[in-house]
């Protein structure tokens, strides 16, 4: 894939969680392009012959493994990383999970589910899930970051300002993603592939999916970024938006309510017109759907919608 | 405009506040397609020729009048309104304000300011905004809504499970709204016209300018909707997204904080890179930055991302 690669770091140079003792598993000049074997997040603990049973067995120590650490030369606490996202090798395999106690409806949702996914890797043309829904793909990667400046093990869960579990799913080939660095050498890592995922993540997952990243990392001094951003080169949601969009909405004085009743509203509505198990409309609204906040001005009350892109059907 | 209405709704016809003992204007028959004579938020309080000082002078008594309203034979609480939104006769005139202690970043931006927007009405071409930046418009109604069942007076500014200001920007041209009826007649009314208005409306106003709006209206019965759903007929976003996004993040445990981080970094970063006024690039971002929630499932932090349109300076 990687021609004109600088590096290749391996999948088994992998961690779990954020640690800024962790040592690096290679330094790199800046302007370097690397490709990164990531893992999915189960860490291979899912695989194309699994059941729902693997998910209640899922081990929690061993999720979300990040490929790196990489000190980056020069990279001092104050600057940026800038990575350029070259783009991405995926496997044609992926998994969709309700995992209890996980996920914005685990309230509703209190059993195991597993959707497993094949695609078409070199066309990434939209993925068949149950008998008639299509989903598009992107592939993206969900955690990108870098290590944080307080000493010790942080979970992989939360992301934080340095980056992380972002699950950002415009981070996707092309956008140009600023990172703030918070220790020298920024020891950065990546991983948790997604073939697919709707703003939110609703359910908890998206289609995981283990890939290679290509990404070129340079370095912009004395950044004094508070919180990551990004640059597209193009639209986002011209893979999904031709046919237009099914939206409910939330409405009232806690955005999270308000989104919680918005997916659960698309969850009643595309079970009632798809003949879908719950969980299984649930689930496909993690992996296309995207929560928007349409007005956040009009006290007390804001509005929350989820957009569920209609092609997925038509 | 409207040569097959079956109604026009005088802008006379006005109320300010949502009462369901107010008397119907006018009674029409599901189905019925009616013009109505929206005015604008102001009330035509503001006009071409204001300063600043008429948004400090502004009578909050008489913000936000909706033209109804009208009364749908047959219909009954549990019943759903469809409102397929047929198409706005724009004036050509806007106002975009920053109204002290309205608005997601009222503690930062206390002094009133005020833009005024001249645009054609016809081609709706990008509107400019100060020296370079033009705003791709679309028209909406920012307030639409059915009488609340519970009795009184209820203020017009926070939006309601029946509408009310939901300040969608999606509510345009082909989409369909349904809207739950709590009053027999359902006793619908429209206004808050806008010409352009980002997710969010994160200083609080749009592009406000009075337009004309035709309605088809039919009734659902029994649809036991919970709160406003809509469909699109198409895409949302093409009308700005075709050079991509600069992205701003708020990251961390409360989607308000985080909303409110993600604006005031965009804000930043515009006025740095364009020269704007700070207050300038706020007003800039209501019209047509979009708010969305890319992650809300990582405990304990979400990720709300403010997304600026790159057509608006490229």
């Amino acid at each position: 894939m990687c021609n004109n690669c600088d590096y290749t770091i391996h999948g088994r140079h992998h961690h779990f969680g954020w640690d800024n003792s962790f040592a690096p598993v290679e330094r790199v000049a800046p302007g370097s392009t690397i490709e990164f074997e990531c893992l999915d997040s189960s860490g291979g603990q899912l695989k194309p012959d699994s059941t729902v049973a693997d998910v209640t067995a899922l081990d929690f120590g061993k999720v979300n493994p990040v490929t790196g650490p990489i000190h980056v030369d020069g990279a001092e606490p104050g600057d940026a990383l800038k990575i350029t996202i070259e783009g991405f090798k995926p496997s044609g395999f992926g998994w969709t999970a309700n995992i209890p106690g996980f996920g914005l409806l685990a309230d509703d949702f209190k059993e195991p589910a597993l959707n497993l996914w094949k695609y078409d890797a070199t066309s990434l043309a939209p993925a068949l899930y149950g008998r008639n829904a299509r989903v598009p793909l992107k592939p993206f990667a969900g955690t990108i970051g870098n290590a944080p400046a307080e000493a010790g093990l942080h979970s992989v869960v939360p992301p934080r300002r340095m980056g992380g579990n972002l699950d950002i799913r415009d981070l996707a080939a092309g956008t140009t993603l600023y990172l703030p660095v918070e220790v020298a050498g920024a020891l950065f890592s990546v991983g948790d592939t997604h073939a697919a995922q709707g703003d939110g993540e609703v359910c908890g997952t998206a289609i995981e999916s283990q890939m290679n990243a290509v990404l070129t990392i340079d370095l912009v001094k004395d950044a004094r970024l508070k919180m990551p951003r990004f640059t597209t080169p193009g639209p986002v949601t011209r893979h999904l938006d031709a046919k237009g969009y099914e939206v409910t909405t939330g409405v009232g004085p806690d955005l999270m309510t308000g989104a919680k009743e918005a997916v659960a509203q698309m969850v009643d509505l595309l079970a009632g017109q798809h003949g879908l198990d719950p969980v299984d409309a649930y689930m496909l609204c993690s992996v296309c759907g995207d929560l928007r906040i349409s007005e956040i001005v009009d006290m007390p009350n804001w509005v929350v919608s989820f957009y569920f892109p209609r092609c997925v059907f038509e």
